[in-house]
């Protein structure tokens, strides 16, 4: 499963066979079990966790006690709370396994070495960081310009399948029904 | 002015002699007046912008017609749309300096080059656009957790001095005051 990473990466970047060997030597699978928490707030994350398998959220506690979901992560895809990974900050989120998930769980210490011995890695991280940034950039336009319910059809057109996957009342806060219902 | 980012980069990098050199061979300039555009909705990115003076803001036309601003950016920030920018695709949205701006606008053919000339380039932008999706999440959790009002006395404690540099309707929509007013 950890080579679900090493196939990402080699979307972006070359790998030559030593760093191959190095990155399978460094990466083990985490099982994280359905509604168990990789990060709580308050803590502080050192830790990007990328989902080879199942599913993860980044959520919120608003001012009336209710779980608002801000992001979904699903295969490919990397979760974590950037501002408490770089400034050593308590974080502001939960990252929550939203289904019985595989991810690998890279470490800062780990990670800065890999990114030492494979200065090939920062070019893969930067482009699948300024990927989804763009999504994020899509994401608020949408919160700006759509009512829930549009939202919730774009969703519906775009990840189908997705929309199966998730609770509906993680999905709702998702798309910011609040504001509608 | 293109030394703002080459000051920039030492703070996340170190570059050689002969790599701020190349650097200072290749950035340029760009004046762009207030209310100009660096990118139109429809058009494709293909530039990332630097600002080294001024203020820049991503805005787009809601469906009421009127201006809704995404984000704004000043001094050290970088602004593009990068799913267009990686995707090649049709612009959402559109840049516009908010201010007589100073900017490095950098070509992606450029900056393509100067990726492979200077690697370790990479690692800067790696960090900057993590640092920036950080924010961006900080961004979404306001946005759903705290009234518009709340928002515009958060964002007044913390960037007092930007809320006096920015019409006051671009910083409503920034806040979407539309959801309380």
């Amino acid at each position: 499963m950890q080579n679900a990473l090493i196939h990402h990466i080699q979307k972006f970047i070359n790998l030559e066979l030593s760093e191959i060997d190095l990155l399978e030597s460094c990466l083990a699978i985490s099982r994280i079990k359905k509604k168990d928490h990789a990060l709580q707030e308050g803590q502080i994350c050192n830790t990007m966790y990328f989902i080879a398998k199942g599913c993860m959220r980044q959520y919120i506690i608003n001012s009336k006690g209710a779980e608002q979901t801000l992001q979904f992560g699903i295969e490919n895809w990397w979760i974590t709370d950037y501002l408490s990974y770089h400034n050593h900050t308590p974080s502001s989120f939960y990252l929550q396994a939203v289904e019985n998930s595989e991810v690998i769980a890279l470490d800062k210490t780990v990670l800065e070495s890999l990114l030492i011995e494979i200065p090939n890695l920062e070019r893969y991280f930067r482009i699948v960081t300024q990927k989804s940034f763009g999504a994020m950039q899509m994401r608020i336009k949408f919160l700006f310009t759509m009512s829930a319910e549009e939202r919730y059809h774009h969703f519906n057109d775009h990840f189908p399948e997705f929309v199966q996957r998730v609770p509906q009342y993680m999905l709702a806060s998702y798309l910011d029904f609040r504001l509608n219902l």
